[in-house]
Protein backbone atom coordinates (compact mmCIF):
# COMPACT_ATOMS: atom_id res chain seq x y z
CA UNK A 1 0.00 0.00 0.00
CA UNK A 2 0.91 3.13 -0.60
CA UNK A 3 0.10 6.36 1.39
CA UNK A 4 0.45 9.70 -0.08
CA UNK A 5 -0.79 13.09 0.93
CA UNK A 6 -0.83 14.91 -2.73
CA UNK A 7 0.11 18.07 -1.16
CA UNK A 8 0.45 20.03 -4.24
CA UNK A 9 4.52 21.23 -4.10
CA UNK A 10 5.22 17.98 -2.33
CA UNK A 11 6.13 15.81 -5.10
CA UNK A 12 3.03 12.90 -5.20
CA UNK A 13 2.08 12.72 -8.72
CA UNK A 14 0.07 9.56 -9.82
CA UNK A 15 1.64 9.54 -13.04
CA UNK A 16 4.75 8.02 -10.98
CA UNK A 17 2.69 4.48 -10.40
CA UNK A 18 1.27 4.25 -13.53
CA UNK A 19 3.63 1.05 -14.43
CA UNK A 20 2.74 -0.81 -11.27
CA UNK A 21 -0.84 0.91 -10.73
CA UNK A 22 -3.39 -2.40 -10.64
CA UNK A 23 -0.10 -3.99 -8.25
CA UNK A 24 -0.31 -1.64 -5.74
CA UNK A 25 -3.28 -0.15 -3.20
CA UNK A 26 -3.32 3.43 -2.87
CA UNK A 27 -4.52 5.43 0.08
CA UNK A 28 -4.24 9.40 -0.05
CA UNK A 29 -4.03 10.41 3.69
CA UNK A 30 -1.87 12.97 5.65
CA UNK A 31 0.94 11.91 7.91
CA UNK A 32 -0.69 14.57 10.42
CA UNK A 33 -3.73 12.56 10.22
CA UNK A 34 -3.20 10.62 13.65
CA UNK A 35 -6.76 8.76 13.09
CA UNK A 36 -5.87 7.05 10.00
CA UNK A 37 -2.63 6.59 10.88
CA UNK A 38 -3.39 4.38 13.13
CA UNK A 39 -5.72 2.49 11.00
CA UNK A 40 -3.48 1.91 8.41
CA UNK A 41 -0.18 0.56 10.48
CA UNK A 42 -2.16 -2.23 11.37
CA UNK A 43 -1.38 -5.63 9.56
CA UNK A 44 1.73 -3.72 7.86
CA UNK A 45 5.04 -6.21 7.38
CA UNK A 46 7.19 -3.25 6.78
CA UNK A 47 6.38 0.70 6.78
CA UNK A 48 9.12 2.46 4.28
CA UNK A 49 8.83 6.09 6.01
CA UNK A 50 9.50 8.23 3.40
CA UNK A 51 6.60 10.62 4.46
CA UNK A 52 8.38 14.25 5.03
CA UNK A 53 8.43 18.30 4.10
CA UNK A 54 11.84 18.18 2.08
CA UNK A 55 12.23 21.60 1.36
CA UNK A 56 15.04 23.58 3.30
CA UNK A 57 13.89 26.92 2.51
CA UNK A 58 10.23 25.96 2.75
CA UNK A 59 11.21 25.28 6.77
CA UNK A 60 12.61 28.25 7.20
CA UNK A 61 9.99 30.44 6.00
CA UNK A 62 7.27 28.20 7.95
CA UNK A 63 9.04 26.26 10.83
CA UNK A 64 5.24 25.24 12.08
CA UNK A 65 4.75 23.00 8.74
CA UNK A 66 8.32 21.57 9.01
CA UNK A 67 7.33 20.74 13.00
CA UNK A 68 4.26 19.32 12.21
CA UNK A 69 4.72 16.98 9.19
CA UNK A 70 8.81 16.27 10.12
CA UNK A 71 8.58 15.65 14.24
CA UNK A 72 4.41 15.71 15.57
CA UNK A 73 3.69 12.99 12.64
CA UNK A 74 6.74 10.55 12.99
CA UNK A 75 6.03 10.58 16.67
CA UNK A 76 1.74 9.91 16.20
CA UNK A 77 3.23 7.53 13.33
CA UNK A 78 5.16 5.60 15.92
CA UNK A 79 2.51 5.79 18.85
CA UNK A 80 0.13 4.16 15.90
CA UNK A 81 2.34 1.41 15.59
CA UNK A 82 2.61 0.86 19.23
CA UNK A 83 -0.27 0.62 19.81
CA UNK A 84 -1.91 -1.22 16.83
CA UNK A 85 1.84 -2.83 15.85
CA UNK A 86 4.37 -3.30 18.00
CA UNK A 87 5.38 -6.08 15.52
CA UNK A 88 6.11 -3.92 12.29
CA UNK A 89 9.83 -2.72 10.85
CA UNK A 90 9.78 0.88 9.86
CA UNK A 91 12.67 1.75 7.48
CA UNK A 92 13.00 6.01 8.03
CA UNK A 93 14.36 8.24 5.26
CA UNK A 94 16.54 10.67 7.27
CA UNK A 95 19.48 13.04 5.76
CA UNK A 96 22.72 14.51 5.59
CA UNK A 97 21.28 17.65 6.19
CA UNK A 98 21.30 16.63 9.95
CA UNK A 99 25.10 16.95 9.63
CA UNK A 100 25.14 20.60 8.74
CA UNK A 101 28.05 22.21 7.16
CA UNK A 102 31.24 19.62 7.69
CA UNK A 103 33.21 19.23 10.20
CA UNK A 104 35.80 17.06 8.04
CA UNK A 105 35.16 14.72 5.04
CA UNK A 106 33.82 12.22 3.89
CA UNK A 107 31.48 13.00 6.46
CA UNK A 108 31.13 9.36 8.42
CA UNK A 109 28.26 8.61 11.68
CA UNK A 110 30.07 9.37 14.15
CA UNK A 111 30.17 13.34 12.89
CA UNK A 112 28.59 15.14 15.05
CA UNK A 113 25.20 16.83 13.84
CA UNK A 114 24.47 20.75 13.90
CA UNK A 115 22.13 21.27 11.29
CA UNK A 116 21.68 24.36 9.36
CA UNK A 117 18.25 24.76 8.74
CA UNK A 118 14.90 24.07 10.63
CA UNK A 119 14.09 20.68 8.21
CA UNK A 120 17.28 19.79 9.55
CA UNK A 121 16.68 19.79 13.10
CA UNK A 122 13.56 18.47 12.92
CA UNK A 123 14.28 15.66 10.85
CA UNK A 124 17.12 14.70 13.45
CA UNK A 125 14.30 14.76 15.96
CA UNK A 126 12.02 12.20 13.32
CA UNK A 127 15.02 10.11 13.54
CA UNK A 128 15.91 9.82 16.86
CA UNK A 129 11.80 9.05 17.88
CA UNK A 130 12.58 5.81 15.77
CA UNK A 131 15.55 4.95 17.65
CA UNK A 132 13.74 5.63 20.67
CA UNK A 133 11.05 3.59 20.33
CA UNK A 134 13.28 0.88 18.73
CA UNK A 135 15.18 0.96 21.93
CA UNK A 136 12.41 1.28 24.79
CA UNK A 137 9.31 -0.36 23.33
CA UNK A 138 10.97 -2.38 20.81
CA UNK A 139 9.20 -1.27 17.63
CA UNK A 140 11.81 -2.10 14.95
CA UNK A 141 13.14 1.23 13.20
CA UNK A 142 16.21 1.85 11.06
CA UNK A 143 17.45 5.26 9.77
CA UNK A 144 18.93 5.87 6.25
CA UNK A 145 20.40 9.28 5.82
CA UNK A 146 20.04 9.91 2.06
CA UNK A 147 22.60 12.23 0.37
CA UNK A 148 21.53 13.86 -2.71
CA UNK A 149 18.82 11.56 -4.54
CA UNK A 150 18.09 11.74 -8.42
CA UNK A 151 16.44 10.23 -11.12
CA UNK A 152 12.79 9.51 -12.47
CA UNK A 153 9.79 10.67 -10.78
CA UNK A 154 11.29 13.77 -9.00
CA UNK A 155 9.09 16.60 -8.53
CA UNK A 156 10.53 19.35 -11.26
CA UNK A 157 7.74 21.44 -10.61
CA UNK A 158 9.76 24.19 -8.61
CA UNK A 159 13.20 24.59 -7.35
CA UNK A 160 13.26 24.41 -3.96
CA UNK A 161 13.19 20.34 -3.55
CA UNK A 162 16.86 19.89 -4.61
CA UNK A 163 18.98 21.65 -7.38
CA UNK A 164 19.31 18.16 -9.78
CA UNK A 165 16.16 17.71 -10.69
CA UNK A 166 15.76 21.36 -11.60
CA UNK A 167 19.09 21.43 -13.13
CA UNK A 168 17.93 18.67 -15.83
CA UNK A 169 14.15 20.83 -16.01
CA UNK A 170 16.37 23.81 -17.06
CA UNK A 171 18.16 22.04 -19.34
CA UNK A 172 15.52 20.60 -21.46
CA UNK A 173 13.35 23.91 -21.29
CA UNK A 174 16.38 25.56 -22.85
CA UNK A 175 17.25 27.48 -20.20
CA UNK A 176 20.33 28.86 -18.27
CA UNK A 177 21.25 26.89 -15.46
CA UNK A 178 22.71 28.88 -12.74
CA UNK A 179 24.85 27.30 -10.41
CA UNK A 180 24.94 29.38 -7.20
CA UNK A 181 28.89 30.32 -5.23
CA UNK A 182 32.08 29.03 -7.43
CA UNK A 183 30.65 25.67 -8.65
CA UNK A 184 33.37 24.11 -6.72
CA UNK A 185 31.26 22.96 -4.14
CA UNK A 186 31.33 19.02 -4.09
CA UNK A 187 28.58 16.54 -3.34
CA UNK A 188 27.58 13.28 -3.88
CA UNK A 189 25.18 11.63 -5.66
CA UNK A 190 22.68 8.13 -5.40
CA UNK A 191 20.47 7.63 -8.48
CA UNK A 192 16.95 6.74 -7.12
CA UNK A 193 17.46 2.77 -7.71
CA UNK A 194 20.50 2.57 -5.49
CA UNK A 195 18.37 4.04 -2.66
CA UNK A 196 15.69 2.12 -2.84
CA UNK A 197 17.86 -0.79 -3.09
CA UNK A 198 19.20 0.15 0.14
CA UNK A 199 15.77 0.75 1.99
CA UNK A 200 14.78 -2.92 0.91
CA UNK A 201 18.34 -4.21 2.36
CA UNK A 202 18.07 -2.02 5.75
CA UNK A 203 14.60 -3.18 6.15
CA UNK A 204 15.53 -7.13 5.15
CA UNK A 205 18.31 -7.08 7.89
CA UNK A 206 17.43 -7.76 11.47
CA UNK A 207 20.85 -6.12 12.85
CA UNK A 208 20.32 -3.25 10.86
CA UNK A 209 17.35 -1.97 13.65
CA UNK A 210 18.37 0.60 16.06
CA UNK A 211 20.76 1.91 13.87
CA UNK A 212 21.18 4.83 11.43
CA UNK A 213 23.66 4.44 8.30
CA UNK A 214 24.85 7.45 5.85
CA UNK A 215 24.02 6.28 1.96
CA UNK A 216 26.74 7.28 -0.28
CA UNK A 217 27.17 7.98 -3.84
CA UNK A 218 29.66 6.31 -6.27
CA UNK A 219 31.61 9.32 -7.31
CA UNK A 220 32.32 12.80 -5.63
CA UNK A 221 31.66 15.96 -8.27
CA UNK A 222 31.86 19.71 -7.88
CA UNK A 223 28.33 21.40 -9.40
CA UNK A 224 30.50 22.95 -12.07
CA UNK A 225 31.43 19.11 -13.82
CA UNK A 226 27.81 17.93 -12.57
CA UNK A 227 26.16 20.49 -15.01
CA UNK A 228 29.02 19.92 -17.48
CA UNK A 229 28.24 16.14 -17.75
CA UNK A 230 24.27 16.92 -18.13
CA UNK A 231 24.98 19.46 -20.91
CA UNK A 232 26.84 16.65 -22.63
CA UNK A 233 24.08 13.78 -22.52
CA UNK A 234 21.47 16.55 -22.94
CA UNK A 235 23.25 17.28 -25.78
CA UNK A 236 22.85 20.96 -25.69
CA UNK A 237 22.80 23.69 -22.53
CA UNK A 238 24.50 26.38 -21.00
CA UNK A 239 25.27 27.47 -17.42
CA UNK A 240 26.26 30.55 -15.62
CA UNK A 241 27.93 31.34 -11.58
CA UNK A 242 26.17 33.67 -9.75
CA UNK A 243 26.87 34.49 -5.94
CA UNK A 244 24.33 32.81 -3.44
CA UNK A 245 21.13 34.70 -2.69
CA UNK A 246 20.88 35.63 0.68
CA UNK A 247 18.38 32.95 1.98
CA UNK A 248 20.57 30.05 0.54
CA UNK A 249 23.80 31.41 1.56
CA UNK A 250 22.25 31.33 5.23
CA UNK A 251 21.88 27.37 5.20
CA UNK A 252 24.38 26.38 2.28
CA UNK A 253 26.73 23.53 3.24
CA UNK A 254 29.81 24.15 1.43
CA UNK A 255 31.30 20.81 0.73
CA UNK A 256 29.77 17.78 1.17
CA UNK A 257 30.48 13.86 0.85
CA UNK A 258 29.72 10.56 2.62
CA UNK A 259 31.41 7.81 3.70
CA UNK A 260 29.18 4.83 3.59
CA UNK A 261 31.25 2.35 4.78
CA UNK A 262 29.38 1.03 8.08
CA UNK A 263 26.49 0.08 5.91
CA UNK A 264 28.59 -1.72 3.38
CA UNK A 265 30.56 -3.52 6.00
CA UNK A 266 27.22 -4.06 8.22
CA UNK A 267 24.83 -5.11 5.56
CA UNK A 268 26.35 -5.10 2.12
CA UNK A 269 25.18 -1.79 0.39
CA UNK A 270 26.80 0.13 -1.64
CA UNK A 271 25.72 1.97 -4.47
CA UNK A 272 25.83 0.52 -8.37
CA UNK A 273 25.24 3.31 -10.93
CA UNK A 274 27.59 5.55 -11.75
CA UNK A 275 26.51 9.70 -12.04
CA UNK A 276 26.62 9.74 -16.04
CA UNK A 277 24.71 5.85 -16.62
CA UNK A 278 22.44 7.73 -13.60
CA UNK A 279 21.71 10.87 -15.57
CA UNK A 280 21.64 9.20 -18.98
CA UNK A 281 18.66 7.33 -17.65
CA UNK A 282 17.19 10.18 -15.98
CA UNK A 283 17.34 12.41 -18.88
CA UNK A 284 15.76 9.76 -21.34
CA UNK A 285 12.92 9.50 -18.99
CA UNK A 286 12.25 13.24 -18.21
CA UNK A 287 12.34 13.58 -22.43
CA UNK A 288 9.89 10.73 -22.93
CA UNK A 289 7.41 11.86 -20.10
CA UNK A 290 8.18 15.74 -19.99
CA UNK A 291 4.20 16.58 -19.95
CA UNK A 292 3.60 14.64 -16.57
CA UNK A 293 6.43 16.27 -14.72
CA UNK A 294 7.05 19.97 -16.00
CA UNK B 1 9.52 40.20 34.43
CA UNK B 2 8.89 36.19 34.74
CA UNK B 3 6.73 34.86 33.01
CA UNK B 4 5.38 31.40 34.28
CA UNK B 5 2.40 29.28 33.18
CA UNK B 6 1.89 28.07 36.74
CA UNK B 7 0.77 24.72 35.55
CA UNK B 8 0.36 22.02 38.39
CA UNK B 9 3.32 19.64 38.17
CA UNK B 10 5.59 22.04 36.41
CA UNK B 11 6.83 23.64 39.39
CA UNK B 12 6.15 27.30 39.22
CA UNK B 13 5.56 28.28 42.95
CA UNK B 14 4.77 32.32 43.80
CA UNK B 15 6.51 31.47 47.28
CA UNK B 16 9.24 30.97 45.32
CA UNK B 17 9.32 34.83 44.87
CA UNK B 18 8.29 36.08 47.79
CA UNK B 19 11.83 37.66 49.04
CA UNK B 20 11.59 40.33 45.46
CA UNK B 21 8.12 40.46 44.69
CA UNK B 22 7.91 43.99 44.96
CA UNK B 23 11.20 44.20 42.45
CA UNK B 24 9.63 41.92 39.78
CA UNK B 25 7.15 41.58 37.37
CA UNK B 26 5.15 38.56 37.06
CA UNK B 27 2.91 37.61 34.24
CA UNK B 28 0.96 34.51 34.10
CA UNK B 29 1.05 32.85 30.64
CA UNK B 30 2.28 29.59 28.84
CA UNK B 31 4.91 29.65 26.37
CA UNK B 32 2.47 27.79 24.33
CA UNK B 33 0.16 31.34 23.70
CA UNK B 34 2.30 32.61 20.73
CA UNK B 35 0.31 35.59 20.95
CA UNK B 36 1.30 36.37 24.28
CA UNK B 37 4.75 35.33 23.68
CA UNK B 38 4.85 37.99 20.65
CA UNK B 39 4.25 41.19 22.76
CA UNK B 40 6.08 39.86 26.08
CA UNK B 41 9.04 39.54 24.02
CA UNK B 42 9.16 42.97 22.98
CA UNK B 43 11.73 45.53 24.41
CA UNK B 44 13.37 43.01 26.27
CA UNK B 45 17.40 43.02 27.18
CA UNK B 46 17.87 39.13 27.77
CA UNK B 47 15.35 36.29 27.70
CA UNK B 48 16.26 33.71 30.33
CA UNK B 49 14.68 30.79 28.53
CA UNK B 50 14.03 28.35 31.05
CA UNK B 51 10.39 27.28 29.95
CA UNK B 52 9.98 23.85 29.30
CA UNK B 53 8.61 20.81 30.15
CA UNK B 54 11.65 18.68 32.28
CA UNK B 55 10.24 15.34 33.25
CA UNK B 56 12.00 12.77 30.95
CA UNK B 57 8.91 10.28 32.57
CA UNK B 58 6.34 12.26 31.15
CA UNK B 59 7.69 13.05 27.70
CA UNK B 60 7.46 8.91 27.55
CA UNK B 61 3.98 9.38 28.61
CA UNK B 62 2.37 11.83 26.85
CA UNK B 63 5.31 12.71 23.61
CA UNK B 64 2.60 15.86 22.29
CA UNK B 65 2.51 17.97 25.16
CA UNK B 66 6.45 17.60 25.37
CA UNK B 67 6.93 18.34 21.83
CA UNK B 68 4.01 21.33 22.19
CA UNK B 69 6.83 22.86 24.58
CA UNK B 70 9.99 21.83 24.11
CA UNK B 71 9.68 22.14 20.27
CA UNK B 72 6.99 24.51 18.92
CA UNK B 73 7.14 26.61 21.65
CA UNK B 74 10.85 27.19 21.31
CA UNK B 75 10.36 28.18 17.71
CA UNK B 76 7.14 30.29 18.51
CA UNK B 77 9.12 32.23 20.82
CA UNK B 78 12.16 32.68 18.71
CA UNK B 79 9.68 34.04 15.74
CA UNK B 80 8.26 36.15 18.40
CA UNK B 81 11.70 37.36 18.69
CA UNK B 82 12.51 37.56 15.30
CA UNK B 83 9.58 39.84 14.56
CA UNK B 84 9.47 41.94 17.68
CA UNK B 85 12.82 41.75 19.25
CA UNK B 86 15.49 40.92 16.99
CA UNK B 87 18.28 42.43 19.45
CA UNK B 88 17.34 40.23 22.72
CA UNK B 89 19.87 37.93 23.45
CA UNK B 90 18.55 34.64 24.66
CA UNK B 91 20.18 32.50 26.94
CA UNK B 92 18.67 28.73 27.18
CA UNK B 93 18.64 25.97 29.57
CA UNK B 94 19.50 22.71 27.93
CA UNK B 95 19.64 19.65 29.63
CA UNK B 96 22.83 16.70 29.83
CA UNK B 97 20.08 14.75 28.80
CA UNK B 98 20.67 15.27 25.02
CA UNK B 99 23.65 13.27 25.27
CA UNK B 100 21.68 10.46 26.76
CA UNK B 101 23.94 7.46 27.70
CA UNK B 102 27.57 8.13 27.58
CA UNK B 103 29.96 6.78 25.32
CA UNK B 104 32.75 8.59 27.44
CA UNK B 105 33.40 10.15 30.61
CA UNK B 106 33.73 12.94 31.48
CA UNK B 107 30.75 13.77 28.45
CA UNK B 108 32.86 17.21 26.77
CA UNK B 109 30.41 19.15 24.26
CA UNK B 110 32.16 16.55 21.04
CA UNK B 111 30.50 14.03 22.59
CA UNK B 112 27.79 12.53 20.24
CA UNK B 113 23.92 12.95 20.98
CA UNK B 114 21.81 10.47 21.30
CA UNK B 115 19.02 10.93 23.90
CA UNK B 116 17.51 8.08 25.98
CA UNK B 117 13.75 9.65 26.34
CA UNK B 118 11.47 11.97 23.87
CA UNK B 119 12.43 14.89 26.11
CA UNK B 120 15.99 14.98 25.57
CA UNK B 121 15.40 14.38 21.88
CA UNK B 122 12.81 17.37 21.90
CA UNK B 123 15.11 19.74 24.08
CA UNK B 124 18.22 18.98 21.68
CA UNK B 125 15.51 20.49 18.71
CA UNK B 126 14.69 23.51 21.14
CA UNK B 127 18.67 24.08 21.19
CA UNK B 128 19.51 23.80 18.03
CA UNK B 129 16.09 26.40 17.24
CA UNK B 130 18.50 28.92 19.20
CA UNK B 131 21.67 28.31 17.42
CA UNK B 132 20.09 28.12 13.96
CA UNK B 133 18.34 31.28 14.74
CA UNK B 134 21.50 32.81 16.05
CA UNK B 135 23.56 31.99 13.05
CA UNK B 136 20.49 32.89 10.39
CA UNK B 137 19.26 35.60 11.59
CA UNK B 138 21.25 37.33 13.73
CA UNK B 139 19.22 36.61 17.26
CA UNK B 140 22.01 36.22 19.81
CA UNK B 141 21.32 32.85 21.57
CA UNK B 142 23.52 30.40 23.68
CA UNK B 143 22.83 27.33 25.55
CA UNK B 144 23.98 25.45 28.89
CA UNK B 145 23.74 22.30 29.09
CA UNK B 146 22.59 21.71 32.54
CA UNK B 147 23.47 18.58 34.68
CA UNK B 148 21.18 17.41 38.20
CA UNK B 149 20.41 20.97 39.53
CA UNK B 150 19.28 21.38 43.33
CA UNK B 151 18.56 23.31 46.13
CA UNK B 152 16.30 25.89 47.47
CA UNK B 153 12.64 26.38 45.43
CA UNK B 154 12.30 23.31 43.38
CA UNK B 155 9.38 21.19 42.91
CA UNK B 156 9.03 18.45 45.80
CA UNK B 157 4.93 17.49 45.59
CA UNK B 158 6.45 14.57 43.23
CA UNK B 159 9.19 12.61 41.74
CA UNK B 160 8.74 12.95 38.57
CA UNK B 161 11.61 15.90 37.97
CA UNK B 162 14.90 14.76 39.66
CA UNK B 163 15.34 12.38 42.53
CA UNK B 164 17.64 14.65 44.58
CA UNK B 165 14.60 16.98 45.71
CA UNK B 166 12.87 13.70 46.03
CA UNK B 167 14.95 12.47 48.48
CA UNK B 168 15.52 15.39 50.66
CA UNK B 169 11.81 15.64 51.04
CA UNK B 170 11.49 11.88 51.90
CA UNK B 171 14.48 12.03 54.53
CA UNK B 172 12.67 15.59 55.91
CA UNK B 173 9.51 13.67 55.93
CA UNK B 174 11.10 10.43 57.84
CA UNK B 175 10.19 7.83 54.96
CA UNK B 176 12.83 5.46 53.33
CA UNK B 177 14.73 6.14 50.28
CA UNK B 178 15.02 4.00 47.32
CA UNK B 179 17.60 3.65 45.23
CA UNK B 180 17.11 2.46 41.92
CA UNK B 181 19.82 0.33 40.01
CA UNK B 182 23.38 -0.58 42.52
CA UNK B 183 23.43 2.31 44.31
CA UNK B 184 26.87 2.46 42.13
CA UNK B 185 25.97 5.26 39.77
CA UNK B 186 27.45 8.09 39.15
CA UNK B 187 26.58 11.45 38.93
CA UNK B 188 27.32 15.53 39.39
CA UNK B 189 25.33 18.37 40.66
CA UNK B 190 25.36 22.25 40.32
CA UNK B 191 23.86 24.26 43.56
CA UNK B 192 21.42 26.23 42.22
CA UNK B 193 23.44 29.66 42.77
CA UNK B 194 26.04 28.07 40.82
CA UNK B 195 23.65 27.67 37.92
CA UNK B 196 22.26 30.99 37.87
CA UNK B 197 25.73 32.61 38.02
CA UNK B 198 26.30 30.48 34.33
CA UNK B 199 23.08 31.73 33.35
CA UNK B 200 24.25 35.69 34.07
CA UNK B 201 28.10 35.07 32.82
CA UNK B 202 26.19 33.89 29.63
CA UNK B 203 24.02 36.31 28.80
CA UNK B 204 26.79 38.90 29.57
CA UNK B 205 29.55 37.73 27.40
CA UNK B 206 29.36 38.32 23.76
CA UNK B 207 31.29 35.64 22.48
CA UNK B 208 29.41 33.07 24.41
CA UNK B 209 26.78 33.08 21.29
CA UNK B 210 25.87 30.63 18.83
CA UNK B 211 27.35 28.23 21.06
CA UNK B 212 26.32 25.62 23.36
CA UNK B 213 28.46 24.70 26.91
CA UNK B 214 28.59 22.21 29.61
CA UNK B 215 28.03 22.65 33.02
CA UNK B 216 29.60 20.59 35.67
CA UNK B 217 29.15 19.84 39.02
CA UNK B 218 32.02 20.35 42.20
CA UNK B 219 32.33 16.17 42.58
CA UNK B 220 31.42 13.05 41.27
CA UNK B 221 29.34 11.09 43.92
CA UNK B 222 27.51 7.96 43.51
CA UNK B 223 24.17 8.10 44.62
CA UNK B 224 24.79 5.60 47.11
CA UNK B 225 27.29 8.27 48.55
CA UNK B 226 25.04 10.86 47.91
CA UNK B 227 22.29 9.90 50.04
CA UNK B 228 24.48 9.49 53.19
CA UNK B 229 25.68 12.70 53.01
CA UNK B 230 22.08 13.19 52.88
CA UNK B 231 21.48 11.49 56.23
CA UNK B 232 24.42 12.93 57.88
CA UNK B 233 22.83 16.39 57.36
CA UNK B 234 19.61 15.52 58.22
CA UNK B 235 20.57 14.00 60.79
CA UNK B 236 18.49 10.49 60.66
CA UNK B 237 17.46 8.47 57.90
CA UNK B 238 16.99 5.37 55.62
CA UNK B 239 17.66 3.68 52.47
CA UNK B 240 17.44 0.40 50.32
CA UNK B 241 18.85 -0.26 46.83
CA UNK B 242 16.25 -1.76 44.56
CA UNK B 243 15.54 -2.71 41.23
CA UNK B 244 15.38 -0.36 38.24
CA UNK B 245 11.55 -0.34 37.48
CA UNK B 246 10.50 -0.94 34.03
CA UNK B 247 9.29 2.10 32.77
CA UNK B 248 12.86 4.50 34.38
CA UNK B 249 15.05 1.37 33.15
CA UNK B 250 14.46 2.09 29.83
CA UNK B 251 15.76 5.18 29.54
CA UNK B 252 18.41 5.47 32.86
CA UNK B 253 21.83 7.15 31.49
CA UNK B 254 23.54 4.98 34.11
CA UNK B 255 26.80 7.18 35.06
CA UNK B 256 27.14 11.01 34.19
CA UNK B 257 29.47 13.34 34.62
CA UNK B 258 30.23 16.46 32.62
CA UNK B 259 33.83 17.93 31.59
CA UNK B 260 33.38 21.78 31.98
CA UNK B 261 36.44 22.60 30.70
CA UNK B 262 34.67 24.38 27.37
CA UNK B 263 32.87 27.20 29.62
CA UNK B 264 35.45 27.66 32.34
CA UNK B 265 38.24 28.61 29.68
CA UNK B 266 36.09 30.54 27.60
CA UNK B 267 33.65 32.19 29.52
CA UNK B 268 35.17 31.73 32.78
CA UNK B 269 32.37 29.91 34.83
CA UNK B 270 33.22 26.80 37.30
CA UNK B 271 30.89 25.65 40.18
CA UNK B 272 31.95 27.29 43.36
CA UNK B 273 29.57 25.42 45.98
CA UNK B 274 30.43 21.87 46.81
CA UNK B 275 27.82 19.16 47.42
CA UNK B 276 28.13 19.04 51.37
CA UNK B 277 27.68 22.87 51.26
CA UNK B 278 24.99 22.93 48.87
CA UNK B 279 22.88 20.34 50.25
CA UNK B 280 23.29 21.92 53.94
CA UNK B 281 21.80 24.96 51.83
CA UNK B 282 19.28 22.68 50.79
CA UNK B 283 17.79 20.93 53.95
CA UNK B 284 17.61 24.40 56.05
CA UNK B 285 15.75 26.01 53.71
CA UNK B 286 13.34 22.78 53.28
CA UNK B 287 13.11 22.69 57.05
CA UNK B 288 11.93 26.04 57.31
CA UNK B 289 9.70 26.51 54.70
CA UNK B 290 8.28 22.85 54.46
CA UNK B 291 4.98 23.50 53.77
CA UNK B 292 5.13 25.43 50.82
CA UNK B 293 6.74 22.68 48.76
CA UNK B 294 5.54 19.21 50.31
Amino acid sequence: MIVDSLIEDYGGNMFNIEPIKDKVMVNIADVRDESSMLYLVKDKDYIFNLAGQVSHIDSMLNPYIDLEINCRSQLSMLEACKKNNKNVKIIYAGTRQQYGKPDYLPVDEKHPVHPTDVNGINMMAGEWYHILYNNVYGIRAVSLRLINTYGPRLLLKHNRQGFLGWFVKQLIDGEEIKIFGDGNQIRDFNYIDDAVDAFLIAGASEKSFGNFYNLGGTERTSLKDLVEIMIDINGRGSYSIIPFPEDRKKIDIGDFYSDFTKIKNELGWKPEVSLREGLQKTFEYYKKYQGYYF
